[in-house]
């Protein structure tokens, strides 16, 4: 079961836009993208002539037309790069937008551990990721770092599905054997039966996906409080062995702060416990981030770890306002994550639109005393600034920024198609059915007037679209998802 | 041009979702709604068995049965009263989404004034107003406080467009005479041409719907500094002569505060500016108030004026996070506002979701030294509250709690009919094409696995509910909206 390629060349042509660098979009129009039968970028060609010089390309990378598939774009439309999400729990999914007023201690029991261990039941583990995998790839995401449960048949499950589906994709079993922080049926029984799965499903991956090339294992301690040091330690020498990939959370809520000072007293702060087991690794996704100190960013700065921030799961479960700039300021770097279901969403979109937000909470008036007028002004994320964090930024968390994240030769495709809706200028704005009008395609809620510059287009897409404005998805130049 | 009535009496059968009180819902399941021509609801029979007792029911309210039209709903569809959107600027919607790092008073003349002004020309405003209220009837909208802005024919031609596409509406001709605060282009000539041009709008919209019965007008000074005090002293003259409402901006942003206390030095605060000029009536609608003293919100329960929650608007650009549970707590009723285009969505859900998550904000550690811990958590709004917000408190804020916003006898029937996507068991959860599949509709992005409370349906709603999921819309009795 490896990964499926393409038969042919592609040419995709139209307008892409990417990040440049964190606050700056680079907009290419009339643009010639060329992706070879591997799914790897060997040309950009700006401001191309399409009719004229299609030949000329094809004949410098010793194309034969006969062999290339050529994806044109309607007016308006255009590529962008697929979106990373960095912090996705996937069998937590059937619990999006279902929290009450809990937060994270006591929504892990009410509504977390219990749906997990339920999927112990490979029917519904097929039911439930399935939809997942497909849902997000409909959001645009084409890279996932997925949270599956300690069961290892049905983490392999989510394997087999991401392969199958096209996702690029990482996929943790969960890793907790500390009995006093889970259920009595849901918990590894030792620290070396909790190492011996983790090694199982690592292997099931390297099976199905030898070099890795769309889906890899990535460690997965939960968090500090559900492993006992004697698995830390096993799994900081697994990833030194290895040189795997380590996911878990950090400095999410007040309360789990004080738990980890109460359970690890001989570390000097939250990420010093992750530290002392080798688990702040240049490959660690450290999930949320919300509280840290000086000291503590300093640290994941020097050892390049990375961090994943969830605006829409730290404004729901009220953990806190992650401090963005503040983090990259100090040189960590930071993608953005859906943290289903503690985030309700699967939309890596609705995440974006959520770092902005929740960055202008940060900056507003009676926050934190002591920070300068100039700083809170700076907290402020661009819209910019927020789709960088969901496709480069994220790419850097995973590791993955010189293979996806933008429009560059070298790099993999991974993109999806965007759409925005056009506003009539005949029959006074007024269509008798919204959505699906001319029985023609639903382009949800963005309404462009035609006066707009691409700047504000790209702002409307950012605070109206949803899944209706991605018409296509493409991993590894790998068509994975169509809006009819 | 009086607005159109139905023929024929209805029965809607199936569940009913109505707010209670503030914290509960009621689910009123196998139910039969009459509503009779007018669009009055007659009668609410709870458990009503269909097929037994139809007959007796018509014959109760002495109706015919073949002159009834009967709706009943697929399997898991449930009605909701429409949505009442207690502040929006419909000149504003196509900039939605359009703000940068702005705040207030920079916003109005970068973005705002300008569309506002632009849309003098009535083929563009016809344009503009037909898609804001189609789309916001698309969103479940049935009442809606609109601001449109100092021209007179352009004010006109959006009540003539709610009056015809059949949306509940309030529509306010703008008031703004004071030349320092606004363009040359865009600014009343003076204190009497103002208060004229509101008069002339305001018998367009009696000659248009004498008893109000749709379509009324709404004072609307802008705010305070873009009037004279002999405009706003005219103003409060002009709602004691003719009991209409008013509609007006309070306390958004620390630095528009700051211009009004240099502008009214004589007022002891923002609130009192408008009480010195009779504006605080019971009919008030105040957008915002996030930043109000003790003495401000004691006065604004003491005059019965009611404030427009606006969290769209007021985290984008941000203003602040107004404290939802202290104005109730000091009996200031509340209902929600989309403020397009401060806020960047039409929709009122997508306000209501943000309600909660905002007032998750106002939770959070370190907010507001010297608030205890259990009124931050007091401070949380629940899913029950915050569509209570967009429903029951809507109509107090507007003055229609006793005509709209539950399924009572004596209220009219402004609902909408919700259906969320049911995951499919058969085949994995993995469907060829999201979205559309089998040519069929499009439920969104709410996805019901069958094994959720009813409770947690609403929730999944209200976190990933959007317009997809509002399969038709009637006010007073009349369809005004229908999803494919």
């Amino acid at each position: 079961m490896a990964p499926p390629k393409n038969e042919r060349n592609q040419v995709f042509l139209g307008s892409f836009i990417h990040s440049k660098k964190l606050d700056e979009l680079e907009y290419l129009h009339n643009t010639a993208v060329c992706v070879d039968k591997s799914g790897k970028i060997v040309a950009v060609e700006a401001e191309h002539d399409v009719e004229k010089n299609l030949d000329t390309l094809y004949s410098k990378l010793g194309w034969d037309a006969s062999n290339v598939d050529v994806h044109s774009t309607k007016e308006g439309q255009f590529f962008f790069p697929g979106f990373i999400d960095t912090h996705i729990h996937a069998p937590q999914y059937p619990n999006a937008g279902i929290f009450g007023k809990s937060t994270l201690l006591d929504w892990l029991n009410t509504y977390t551990f219990p749906m997990e261990a339920s999927l112990k039941d490979l029917t519904k583990a097929r039911r439930v990721y399935g939809r997942c995998v497909r849902k997000t790839l409909s959001h645009g995401t084409t890279t996932a770092a997925y949270y599956a449960t300690i069961d290892v048949p049905a983490t392999n499950l989510l394997a087999d599905l991401c392969l199958a589906l096209g996702q690029r994709a990482f996929v943790g079993r969960v890793c907790m054997d500390n009995p006093d922080m889970a259920p009595a049926d849901y918990v590894d029984e030792s620290a070396d039966a909790s190492l011996a799965l983790t090694r199982e499903s690592i292997a099931h991956i390297r099976a199905i996906d030898p070099d890795y090339a769309l889906v890899s294992p990535v460690l997965t301690p939960r968090f500090a409080p559900s492993c006992t040091r004697d698995s830390l330690r096993q799994l900081g020498a697994l990833a030194a062995e290895t040189g795997l990939p380590v996911q878990t959370h950090l400095s999410e809520n007040v309360r789990e702060i004080e738990l980890v000072a109460s359970l690890f007293p001989e570390a000097d702060g939250y990420a010093a416990v992750y530290d002392g087991f080798g688990l702040l690794t240049p490959r660690t996704i450290l999930a949320h981030a919300v509280h840290l100190s000086e000291a503590e960013a300093g640290l994941l700065a020097r050892r390049g770890s990375k961090v994943s921030h969830c605006p829409c799961s730290n404004s729901a479960i009220t953990s806190g306002e992650a401090r963005v700039r503040w983090l990259l300021d100090r040189g960590v770097g930071v993608g953005l994550g859906t943290d289903v279901s503690g985030g309700y969403s699967p939309s890596v979109l609705e995440a974006a639109r959520l770092a902005l937000l929740v960055s202008r909470h940060l900056a507003m008036p009676h926050q934190q005393p002591g920070v300068s007028d100039a700083d809170r002004e700076r907290a402020k994320l661009s819209v910019e600034e927020v789709l960088y964090l969901a496709t480069r930024g994220g790419a850097e968390v995973v590791g993955l920024e010189r293979r996806v994240g933008a429009f560059e030769v070298g790099m993999e495709f991974d993109a999806q198609l965007i759409g925005l809706g056009l506003v009539e200028e005949a029959s006074a704005g007024i269509k008798e059915n919204e959505g699906q009008e001319d029985g023609g395609e639903d382009d949800g809620n963005v309404d462009v007037f035609g006066w707009e510059t691409w700047e504000e287009k790209v702002a409307k897409w950012v605070f109206n679209g949803d899944d209706r404005n991605t018409k296509r998805v493409w991993v590894k130049g790998r068509l994975v998802h169509t809006r009819v």
